[in-house]
C-alpha cells in the first residue's frame, strides 16, 4: 500500500441505524472526512482535526452527541467528551457537562493547557472536569455559554416524551401491583425495553486522525443513555474507556482507537486502551483488534454476568513500515464509518452491519482496509 | 504462615507525615483495624467493611477525605470516592460530590444497586455519578444532606487561607511584572510551591478487606488537591486508578489494591489495576508489586515528561495456597499503614518512610508481610 501522509476516520455511533436514514448518516461521515482532509492538507494538527470532526458530529441532529443528545431523566442534555493525543500521551475529558454547544472543545482546551505552560505554585493542570465546575471553567476560558434548551431537538424531545411516558406508566403499574399483592415482587411484570425504540438508540461518536507529522489523536463525544440519572458519567469521559492514542515508537505501531456502545460494558473492560494494546502486542492490526474484541469484551471475566455485550471500535493503525490501516469491529447491529487518507481519491463510507444470522451483543463483525 | 480467615488493611494517605503527628495517624489506623475486625468476626461482608473503614478515615480531621478535606479554589469541599468488589467485579464511584458527610457511602450504595434488582425498561444501573447529580441521587436515596460548611475544619480553613494568599500574591506579582515588561513571560518569576506546606499535603486514603467468605473489596476516598478547580475529578473516582479488587480464581491469586499520591500520575498509569495485574501475572506478591511500581509508574512512558512520580500502593494478596499477605510500596516521603487478620493477635501499624538517601518522587520503598 502507498504510504499515507495523513488519515482521518470517523463514525457516527455503534448501535442501530435504520435503512431509511442510512444515506443521511453516510453523507454526514463523508462531509466530515472531506472537511478534515482539507485541514490536514493545510498542515493542521491531529488534536485540532479530531476536535473539528467531533464538533461536526456533535452539531448534527442525527447523532447522540451535543445537539440532539438523548435527554436525561429530567429532560436535559448532559454530555461527556474526551480527547487523547499520542505524542505526549495526554488526556482531557469533560463529564456530565451542560450549557456548552461543543463539549469536545472543552476537552481540547484541557489538552492544550497541559501542552502549554505549567500552572503556578506547583499545581498540575486537571485532566478531567465534571458537572457545573466543568461548564464554569469552560465559560471562564472563553467558551460561549449556551442556553441548554437549544441543544434539544424536536426529535430528542419526542423520544424523551415517549420514553418518560413508558417509564411513568411502568412505575404506576408496579406501584398498583404492590398495593394489591402487599409485596414488592414485580418479577411477573411484563418488562418493556426502551431499546425497542431501536432507531433512536445511538451511542458515542468518535474520530481518529494521523496528521502529516505522524501524530495520532482520538476523540469521542456522547449524550449518554436516554433517561439517565443526572451526573451519570459514561465511557466518553473515562480514561482508557472511550478513546486511546499512541504514536508509533520503536518496536510498536502507532494506534488510535475510539469506542461506542453499552457504557458500563466499555468502562469495565477499559475497551479503547485494551484494543489498542492488543493491536500493539500482536503487531498485526486485524489480529490484534479481533483478539482485543474477543478477550477484552466477549469473553471478559468483568462482564461474566452480562448476556449481551454491545460495543463498536474504530481503529487507525500506523505500522512500522509506514503503511496505515483503518479498521472497525462491532457487536451492535450496525456502525457507520467514514475514512479518507492522502492516498485515497475520495472518502470511503461504509454502513457496516452484522452479517445475516449474526446475533447483536454476541456476534462480532470486523473489517480492515489499507489506507 | 497460618491461613487467615479475614484480613483488613488501611492507610491514611501517601504523602508527608510529620513526626509530630505520627502517633495520631497510627492510632487512627489501629482503631479502624480493631473496629473492622470486630465486624469481620461477626460475618460482615467485604464491601460493608471497606465502607466502614473509609467512613472512619473520612470522619477523621487528620485525613484529606470527607471532613477536613483540602478546599477547592472557591473554599469548598468536593470529594471523590470509589469501591470495587472482587466477586462480580463491580465498581461504584462518586466524583466532585458536595454536601454529604461520607462520599464512600454513596459509592457503596451504587455497588449495592448493581448487586440488586435490575432497573426497569432495560436500563443499566450507573457505576459513576458526579457533581450535583451525585448529591441529588444520594439524598433521594436516603443519605442525609449535610451543610457543606460542616465538612470544613479550622485547620483546612487555615491551610486554604494560607494557600489562597500565596496564589493571590503570586498572581499580583505576575500581573505587575507583565505590565512592566509588556510581555506574558513569567519564567523568571520565583516560583513558590504549595507542596512546601508539607505537613498538610495528604492524599487519597484507602482500605482493603478479605472477608470470611474470601471476598475481597477495596475502597478509596479523597478531597483532592488544595485549590483545585471545582469539578476536577481525581483518581479516587476513576475506574482502575484508585482501587482494584479481584477474588482468587483458578490460576490467579486474589488481589485488592488502593493507590494514593499525585492524581494525574495515578490516572494516566491506571495504577491500581496495573499493580494488581502485575501481582497476578508474576504470581508473587512482592515481585509483582515492585515490578508494577517500576514498569507502570517509575519507568512509565505515560509519564515520560514528569521528573517526579508520587504514589503509594497498599495491596492485599490471597494466594492459591490460601495464605494472605499485606504489602505496600511508595515513592512519597511516607505512608501510614495498619493491618490486622484473624491470625494476628493485635493490629500492626507502620509509619513507612523512604530510607535515608531516598529521593521522594524517584526512589521506591516496599515492605510485605504474611498475615
Amino acid at each position: 500500500a502507498a504510504m499515507a501522509n495523513y488519515v482521518i476516520a470517523v463514525h457516527c455511533g455503534a448501535g442501530y441505524h435504520s435503512r431509511q436514514k442510512e444515506e443521511a448518516y453516510k453523507t454526514l461521515c463523508k462531509s466530515i472526512c472531506l472537511k478534515v482532509c482539507h485541514m490536514l492538507e493545510k498542515g493542521s494538527e491531529a488534536v485540532e482535526c479530531v476536535t473539528e470532526a467531533v464538533k461536526l458530529l456533535e452539531d448534527s441532529k442525527l447523532t447522540n452527541a451535543g445537539r440532539g443528545s438523548s435527554l436525561n431523566i429530567r429532560g436535559c442534555v448532559e454530555c461527556d467528551a474526551s480527547i487523547m493525543e499520542g505524542k505526549k500521551l495526554l488526556f482531557g475529558a469533560v463529564g456530565a457537562i451542560s450549557g456548552v454547544q461543543n463539549p469536545i472543545e472543552v476537552s481540547a482546551m484541557l489538552i492544550n493547557r497541559q501542552l502549554g505552560e505549567k500552572l503556578s505554585l506547583g499545581r498540575l493542570h486537571p485532566s478531567v472536569l465534571v458537572g457545573e465546575g466543568a461548564s464554569q471553567w469552560a465559560v471562564a476560558n472563553g467558551i460561549h455559554k449556551m442556553d441548554p434548551r437549544l441543544l434539544i431537538t424536536d426529535e430528542s424531545q419526542k423520544t424523551y416524551n415517549n420514553h418518560k411516558r413508558k417509564l411513568d406508566s411502568h412505575n404506576q403499574k408496579v406501584s398498583k401491583k404492590r398495593k394489591i399483592d402487599h409485596q414488592s415482587d414485580d418479577k411477573n411484570e411484563e418488562i418493556e425495553d426502551l431499546q425497542e425504540d431501536k432507531d433512536v438508540v445511538q451511542d458515542t461518536v468518535g474520530a481518529v486522525v494521523m496528521d502529516t507529522r505522524r501524530n495520532i489523536a482520538s476523540a469521542v463525544s456522547s449524550g449518554g443513555i436516554s433517561l439517565k440519572q443526572p451526573g451519570r458519567l459514561g465511557p466518553a469521559a473515562i480514561y482508557g474507556a472511550g478513546c486511546w492514542a499512541y504514536n508509533q515508537r520503536p518496536g510498536k505501531p502507532g494506534v488510535g482507537t475510539v469506542t461506542s456502545g453499552s457504557g458500563e460494558h466499555i468502562i469495565r473492560t477499559v475497551l479503547a486502551r485494551e484494543c489498542a494494546m492488543s493491536i500493539q502486542r500482536e503487531n498485526n492490526a486485524s489480529l490484534g483488534l479481533s483478539q482485543g474484541f474477543k478477550q477484552s469484551l466477549l469473553e471478559s471475566e468483568f462482564l461474566s454476568e452480562e448476556e449481551e455485550k454491545y460495543a463498536g471500535v474504530l481503529a487507525l493503525v500506523h505500522n512500522e513500515d509506514n503503511t496505515a490501516e483503518v479498521l472497525w469491529g462491532h457487536t451492535t447491529d450496525s456502525m457507520c464509518v467514514g475514512y479518507m487518507s492522502s492516498s485515497l481519491k475520495k472518502p470511503k463510507v461504509v454502513m457496516s452491519r452484522l452479517p445475516t444470522g449474526g446475533i447483536p451483543g454476541k456476534s462480532f463483525t470486523m473489517l480492515g482496509m489499507p489506507v
